[in-house]
């Protein structure tokens, strides 16, 4: 066989962070801005007591707060009760976050909506503040009433544990298949963009390792900044990060009943300068920092999926329109057929041109090219002959790059996805029981 | 735990072929219908001598021709040119089908379209007919062009081999991962449908493992009648049919590039007779037919599906459009979530409440019923406690039935698909390195 080595690689670019301008925090995370202080105990949803089940995450001051929650129409009690909290009374402000791990609270009726409210007047008891500005967070199994004794005992244990440097501990205590904690944080100066000799910082943690398909937030996060942004700016700007980091991760095509992201603005790094307005230098910056920070966290997500050893970036350009784009990458990002392919290390570019084929998107088959790993597999719908062996050495990549051109337009788009392997249907196959 | 014994299960009904009327033929295949021969051989696509790779279907005399087709883009040369002689050319009559296993002829380009007209014109010379009134399709690896030295020899010998019996063999061809064949064959009176001393039969063969989620067809399926039945109504007859039969399976969600479906219909049961008239018994009862002959090889393609130890049957009922409920039940069925439980032998419900959610259907939580194995495990939107070890006794059957009634109208339907195993991905992850 030859290899018809003058091929040019599609490079198509995007998918990693950009973090041209920021600074990234080393193991920065939700308590890297200031004005934020957060913890992670083991209050007793878990039974191994070495592991941590309850985050909470505060406000030192009412703080801006942003949300989006999942489309699922069986969405959690917990969703329902913050989402009303939100949008309802606090208009957007909020000065705290529950999160426990180990049950869901989903498909638990009204009983689990007095439990929703019932962990929130515990914690506005905590700390202080009104009910309704206390965000709430459940992950776990499906189908099962909280025990509220665990938050009577535990949410005081995790307000004495609150710390300016608790944030690694919150991002533990969330965390339910996930292997290794979720957390990125970066900061930017002030000084070119009207806020001289301020230094703003956002930072996050997030997790989620299964049921992962988010459709408007993904399956939990927390996110918090010192820099001063009033509540409408920050849903915009929250709304418009989600679209392009969580809402276009996939472990396995299934969007979770709790999907919750929240964004908390303090403004403590800028405390008597005017809110960041619109169409401002400084707001564009903050959008640009929140984009890496979310591109970040939804990276991880996938990279740590049930099962995952590979980090799967799905690029598609070429395609006639936005939504065409995404219907070809969403197609090959979750084809069991791709995935295991990956798992196996072959570079089957068959399935990804089926997945693509299938997916809605319109092209004429004899104007794609695919590219894995960089390598030449697809051009004008036809093999390109590769190297097995120079694909055998990039499969020991941490990460797996599918580019895509439809040869259809202009339009493209980037998803993450992680490989199918045995362990997940190990640990799916055996969750519950 | 209390077991509320008093619940009535949903029963909803239906996803079992429906043989009312009907005779089953033990052992029935694409050749028990009069007018049919067929064979299958070994001609080399594949290396083991032992295993059948080329199959060969002929009427004895020109026969009316349906046919519906993948919608994948990305669709391999044989659908290409089968389409164009059927549609373009023959006008809805074919003497002869031919499969090969091993090789897909998929995005091979002009050099592909050339050896699939090849195909036909050796066919054609065996055979007797023009090349136009031969069918044929291919099944297996995507962008490896045909050896044609194998249909040279391959396709003599096929047609020396063409039996009346011959149907098992065929079926054997055409498998890849397939572990078993999937045939069947009915029969029906035609002395209360106007066709006295008459018996019609129809019978067919399919084959699909992987890469199963047809769109307008199945991976491969040839059906043979020797009712009279002209092709503007066969092809009526068979798109309805695949409607509720082909187009309702899914193993992984990824539509083939080489799906096809073929119906023959020799009229040899009544040659001196007028055809089956639009609205008439005659033709009521032939659709009966084929609706149980199509559910039951696509029931046998759905067990069958790779790495599969069980068959799910997901009945949606209670949707708010014919849509919804196909939503609902698709997202269910191809939920990896759910695969996985079932094959862990967890009676999951909260996946299956989370992927009817996630589906788009329009509904309540609180009017939601779902009933696993014919167990009640939630109604009202909340639990129903069920016996565990009832559950796991139940999950010893070979088929799996998931009841969902999303309580939003009274739209409903039925799909089949199986569980998501180990064995799955490694043959996914082994293909075919």
């Amino acid at each position: 066989m030859q290899y018809e080595t003058d091929i040019e690689p599609l490079n198509l670019g995007g998918g990693s962070p950009d973090y041209s301008g920021l600074s990234v925090i080393e193991g920065g995370g939700a308590t890297s801005a200031s004005g934020f202080r957060a913890s992670g105990v083991h209050a007793g949803f878990r039974k191994d007591p070495g592991r941590l089940d309850l985050a909470l995450l505060v406000a030192d001051e009412p703080a801006a707060c942003a949300a989006t929650f999942t489309q699922n129409v069986f969405c959690a009690a917990p969703v329902t009760v913050s989402r009303e909290h939100l949008d309802g009374v606090s208009y957007g402000t909020a000065r705290a976050l529950v999160v426990n791990s180990g049950t869901a609270n989903a498909a638990t009726g009204s009983v689990g909506i007095q439990s929703a409210h019932r962990t929130a007047e515990i914690v506005s008891e905590a700390v202080g503040c009104p009910a309704t500005e206390v965000m709430i967070a459940s992950t776990g199994v499906i189908g099962q009433q909280l025990d509220m004794s665990i938050f009577e005992t535990g949410v005081p244990q995790a307000f004495a544990a609150l710390s300016e440097n608790g944030g690694a501990d919150a991002a533990r205590a969330i965390m339910t298949t996930d292997t290794r904690p979720k957390e990125c944080a970066v900061s930017f100066s002030g000084d070119a963009i009207g806020y001289p000799g301020c230094i703003f910082t956002i930072g996050g943690m997030a997790k989620g390792a299964g049921m992962i398909m988010p459709n408007m937030a993904t399956m939990i996060s927390a996110i918090t900044t010192d820099a001063p942004v009033a509540p409408d700016m920050l849903h915009a700007a929250l709304t418009d990060a989600v679209a392009t980091s969580f809402n276009k991760i996939t472990v396995d095509s299934d969007t979770s009943t709790n999907d919750c992201c929240f964004l908390f603005a303090s403004g403590a790094a800028a405390p008597d300068a005017v809110p960041f307005e619109a169409g401002s230098p400084a707001l564009e910056q903050f959008q640009h920092a929140l984009h890496a920070v979310c591109d970040t966290l939804a990276r991880g997500m996938a990279a740590d999926g049930e099962g995952a050893t590979r980090l799967i970036t799905v690029r598609v350009a070429g395609a006639a329109t936005d939504a065409q784009a995404d219907m070809a990458a969403r197609a090959i990002a979750n084809s069991p057929l791709v995935k295991t392919a990956i798992f196996g290390h072959d570079a089957n570019w068959g399935r990804i041109a089926g997945a693509a084929g299938r997916s809605g998107a319109q092209f004429c088959q004899e104007d794609v090219s695919i590219d894995i790993m960089g390598m030449p597999v697809l051009r004008a719908g036809l093999p390109v002959p590769f190297s097995e062996e120079e694909a055998l050495r990039r499969f020991e990549r941490p990460e797996i790059d599918i580019d895509v051109d439809l040869g259809a337009g202009t339009a493209r788009t980037v998803m993450w996805t992680c490989d199918f392997s045995h362990e997940y249907v190990t640990i799916n196959g055996d969750y519950r029981t």
